[in-house]
């Protein structure tokens, strides 16, 4: 236990019995999420109202004792690892709607609440909140927003960054703030809603959001394009992406997944198949038929081997079943995998793929991508074994030139996951030397003795200011 | 002539002969926008590249010398107007399109180019740049960025802010730097891009952008619906945006502005009504019928008069005319006007027209109100005579109320005209105090010594920052 006590005892006076745990077997459980990266922290508390969560910081800051917000602790690359021990703060228990107001299309919720309920809440009076990871059902808002996550739907709706308008946090210097509006339009100061969303919980804590809401479409529609390989693929995915029905999800299966779905399961696929798209498109049931009319003539192309929508339940059933035998499959394949989660402009997918096939050979490991194509949106997964000797170090060589061929085709490193831990010495390479000093000053001015989520992001310049 | 010599023969080999005014009548025209206030500039000069722009800033830094950007002038807040003279960069001879990627759904432009010329550019290879202010033939992409401008699209397609993925630009302290990415998703680093746009020349001048690009839909259609009063229009605004036909226009027309219509000109409407509604949906022709249906339902209720569908190019005409009688109407009733654009949840847009009826009564200034509505997105016209002795007074006594009476029903003060000068003393009553406080640090980060735009968004601060 590394806690002042008088800090201790000003935590107990804060979080009461049951809402403050320091014993380590208690502790445990909260230093660790799906990247599998685990750092015990002194103590785990469970604010349950913003008033707490602002004494909370600003004791913390007082004492300069790292804080790390956590949600449900599902994201993938260890953001809310708290990295310096300190206070884990789980919002897990901060989760009312505090305001539903379906004429004016927003619900105002704390960050505790998760994706799935505010889906719940909101689908009888016709809505739903476009942002849509997997991990849906048990991942946070809080946590969505910290990492702007989103999945296939945001090809068509967009990200937390288009699907919010307001929030309330607390900036790592203790003062709590209200930014945005109730409405969708608002022009008024700096958009500090923005600069919120997607910094990882590194500028402040946030404690309650303002989330758009949209209309749920009438009908939804499933389509498969079957393609000989990558390319005859991503000119699809380019053309469907300029025709006027916008798809509500784009996924892309390369060759090496078909192929490993095919080892282990029955892929009712053509022979031959060398790439697959997995289309949905929305709207109004009238609409359906000139919308799939309209993909349909854009996924045309001589290397396209089959075009099937799904009329019934069973049907669309049969033509996830690929996708869907995928992960299962990858965990059978290979004892460890790398699951990243790259972004480059669709016009490249056919070099990306291309460019992981040499890694792949070269590296002697295999190399599986699928994602989000709409949006050049790739889940490039690296198979290993970790217990063979070297085998971790030539995953992360490979990992690494990875990394410079998706900057070299004008890519992102991260689409959906964020940086956190798992790609944090690799920011440099992405972001504009002068854009990465100012995010440094950003982040002095939030935070400025760097008690937020501490070694995240920015890691030299987290670790510089924690030390001034 | 205020500027100090040295810094003008460096200004000179920077900007040759024809690309430098300093002659007060060649500088007038560049010192004032559509807000009519006007300050004479010491010098204009016109960048054609980036590098240019970079030496400009690093020089006027140097010498601390003000400078404001400038896209075509057509701004209705004054924010282009160079309170401390100094120099003015207007970027209207930077307007080349860099790159055009249909294929990847993007444009690079330089900030000159017109809003127009993007379309045009665009719009034979099916797409449109969503955001369209009414000045869209003569404003600058440049001036829709640093002022978050949209128009009646955005209630579907939204802002700028949801319509770009990256900038360059050249802070305040003469650095220059990327942000954003190619793609339509990229959550590496905070989110500096939305950052800048919208704040209005205060952080950086922006010297190229990455545009995002909307597929052109098949077809349009326009519908009109008209009501006995305020309540009824805005119960079926709220039922119209909850519904899946997301218009793509959702226009409002008050009472008083039918009224003043009906005076100059042949408004077309049945009697009593009290409010009007200009829809357009857009989509493929086979949804139109489904889509005109659920408005139509939606826009159903007991204070509804009329619901008109137009069905060919003439009815279009007809419907829209009311609307476009309007500012030549306005203009006809009263020398001068404040036309704010305020927004309100949909919910209170009864309560907002209430309001500005009383403050009409008790001030006895005509007040006129029209906007788009889907956004709850109001042009409040405030109609009177600056000849009349203390009429000026009164006008903007009534401003200050009917600011605040926005900002009771949880309101903003602009939804597209932005600050400028206009709102800057109204800022602080919006804006959240720590929120503030900590755009001002933004500001002191990215223009240490005051240079950029002196004078708005936030005055106190701002004079500070140069004075120091």
């Amino acid at each position: 236990m590394s806690l002042p006590g008088p800090f201790l005892t000003r935590l107990r006076e804060i979080f009461p019995a049951g809402s403050l745990f320091t014993d380590p077997a208690d502790c445990w459980v909260y230093g660790y999420d799906n990247s599998k990266r685990q750092v015990l922290p002194d103590a785990v508390v469970f604010p349950t109202a913003h008033e707490q969560a602002l004494a909370l910081v600003r004791l913390c800051n007082e004492y300069r004792v790292p804080l790390t917000a956590r949600g449900r602790g599902t994201g993938t690359t260890g953001a809310t690892v708290p990295l310096r021990a300190g206070v884990v703060a789980s919002f897990e228990r901060m989760h009312r709607v505090l305001e539903f107001s379906p004429d004016n299309r927003y619900i105002v919720v704390e960050p505790g609440i998760t994706n799935q309920a505010v889906q719940d809440h909101i689908k009888p009076h016709g809505f739903f909140w476009p942002p849509d990871p997997t991990s849906a059902a048990f991942c946070s808002v809080g946590g969505n927003l910290a990492y702007n996550s989103a999945g296939p739907r945001a090809v068509k709706y967009g990200t937390p960054r288009e699907n919010a308008l307001g929030l309330r946090a607390i900036t790592g210097a203790g003062e709590e703030l209200r930014t945005g509006v109730y409405t969708t339009k608002g022009v008024v100061g700096y958009d500090l809603t923005r600069l919120l969303i997607g910094s990882e919980g590194t500028l402040a804590l946030i404690t309650e959001a303002t989330l758009k809401l949209t209309p749920l479409p009438e009908t939804k529609r499933t389509l498969r394009a079957v393609y000989v390989d990558v390319n005859a693929a991503a000119r699809a995915i380019a053309r469907i992406m300029a025709q006027p029905a916008v798809p509500c999800a784009l996924e892309f299966i390369d060759g090496n997944a078909i192929n490993l779905v095919r080892r282990y399961s029955t892929a009712g696929l053509p022979e031959g198949a060398g790439a697959l798209l997995m289309i949905e498109v929305d709207g109004f049931a009238a609409a359906m038929p000139p919308q799939i009319e309209s993909i349909r003539a854009a996924a045309e192309n001589e290397g396209l081997l089959e075009f099937s929508v799904a009329e019934t339940a069973e049907a669309v059933e049969a033509l996830w079943q690929t996708r869907k035998a995928l992960s299962p499959t990858l965990r059978k394949a290979a004892p460890k995998k790398i699951n990243e989660d790259v972004v480059v402009p669709v016009t490249e997918l056919p070099a990306l793929i291309a460019g992981l096939d040499e890694l792949s050979k070269r590296y002697e490991l295999p190399i599986v991508n699928f994602g989000h194509a709409g949006n050049g949106n790739i889940h490039v997964n690296l198979l290993y074994d970790p217990n063979k000797p070297g085998e971790d170090d030539k995953a992360h060589a490979c990992l690494d030139e990875m990394f410079s061929l998706v900057l070299a085709l004008r890519g992102t490193l991260s689409g959906e996951h964020g940086v956190g831990l798992a790609k944090r010495d690799y920011v440099d390479r992405e972001l504009d030397a002068n854009a990465l000093s100012l995010m440094h000053a950003i982040k002095r001015q939030f935070d400025p003795n760097g008690i937020l989520n501490w070694g995240k992001g920015f890691p030299e310049e987290n670790s510089r200011v924690h030390s001034a």
